[in-house]
């Protein structure tokens, strides 16, 4: 697990590949010390061209990953980072991939939707870890590792009324699927079948597992 | 549910008859005005008397919020509450009730037997509304709503180093089951089945739910 890891973890810099709030809380809260670097990339990949929704977004979540590193080995003249993290979460509902809502018109349609029935939650993940020599370009590429979870969601049946007073809250809007079940949403939502962090965006067990495996193989070196 | 019930909600006197930390929070994600309370029942009933652990929760929840209304129609001279919440989690695992931990010892043996298996989340909730008037005594009994909620969770399996580490950090000590699914202890919980609240200490989906019947039902006047 990772807790044992910490200080480890502690002495290395970790950057986090998203803007996210909520993915940034998740692993502080796990007693980690990182650096929140947006990435620039358009996250506009193709959707068809992947088998599966998970696909989809752990091919985003590296695009991610790999634009902050190449951003950062390039402009910051510091410290080199060692892991840098990408995540990508979407919603999927009858084979329909729901990402952030465009607008509040956009964001009740979604809630329409969900209403009353099951949708499944895609968190993927992308670690990328640098090794510690000075330049990358002449060094051995990097460790890179990913993988992506899903959760299934049963939401309840909510009415116009409800949804309305939840798009007027202002919390559906930067999320996937247009709810935040770590909010208000969070009373919408019956129950899960998976992973909860997934569903914030941030699986946080299989990430301490990941980790743990990446020490234990000392890809992650003291 | 409930957020369209807010205005009405914030403008009650609404006691919290529980002094975890995590349901105030909870409460208060909600948008509720909520005070802390906490109960001084002892939480010693016998669980043998109880046909399972969701009616041995519930009927520990109501002692809590009976108590808290008591204590506070006689002492408070100030404005009568009008909705008491008492609110129990327990941690089940292979037909035995784990509270919270003794000792650090007793926290270790907890998780060891967590360790690889899947054990079940209690939260028993009681609902008291008070009628509106002068003095309980002579005015209509209090309208009564109970309910429990049950959460599967699947634990990983972690080894006695993490168990140690975990423990050390401090988290254990004062939650049922020796986790807190919200903290560090997360990263141990592979998936869950049902509502994540009511493995935090508090269903929420429910609470909203039953909520929005008493408001509907006019037990809630405005």
């Amino acid at each position: 697990m990772l807790i044992q890891h910490l200080p480890l973890l502690c002495s290395k810099r970790i950057i986090l590949a998203s803007g996210s709030p909520r993915r940034a809380e998740l692993l502080r809260g796990l007693g980690l010390k990182i650096e929140v670097v947006p990435s620039t990339f358009a996250e506009n990949l193709e959707k068809s061209a992947f088998s599966s929704p998970g696909e989809y977004v752990v091919e985003t979540a590296l695009c991610k990953a790999i634009d902050v590193t190449r951003n950062i080995t390039v402009v910051d003249g510091g410290k080199r980072p060692d892991l840098v993290i990408g995540a990508d979460t979407v919603v999927e509902l009858n084979g329909k991939i729901l990402e952030k809502p465009q607008d509040e018109k956009d964001a009740f349609n979604m809630l329409s939707s969900l209403s009353g029935c099951q949708h499944k939650v895609y968190t993927g993940v992308s670690l990328v870890l640098l090794p510690s020599i000075p330049d990358p370009k002449i060094g051995d590429p990097p460790v890179v590792r990913t993988f992506w979870e899903e959760t299934k969601v049963e939401f309840a049946r909510i009415d116009d009324i409800a949804i309305n007073a939840y798009i007027n809250s202002g919390e559906p809007m930067d999320k996937a699927g247009g709810y935040g079940i770590q909010g208000i949403g969070g009373t919408f939502v019956k129950s899960i079948s998976g992973c909860f962090f997934n569903v914030m965006g941030f699986p946080i067990h299989r990430f301490a597992a990941e980790i743990d495996q990446l020490v234990k193989s000392a890809a992650f070196p003291d």
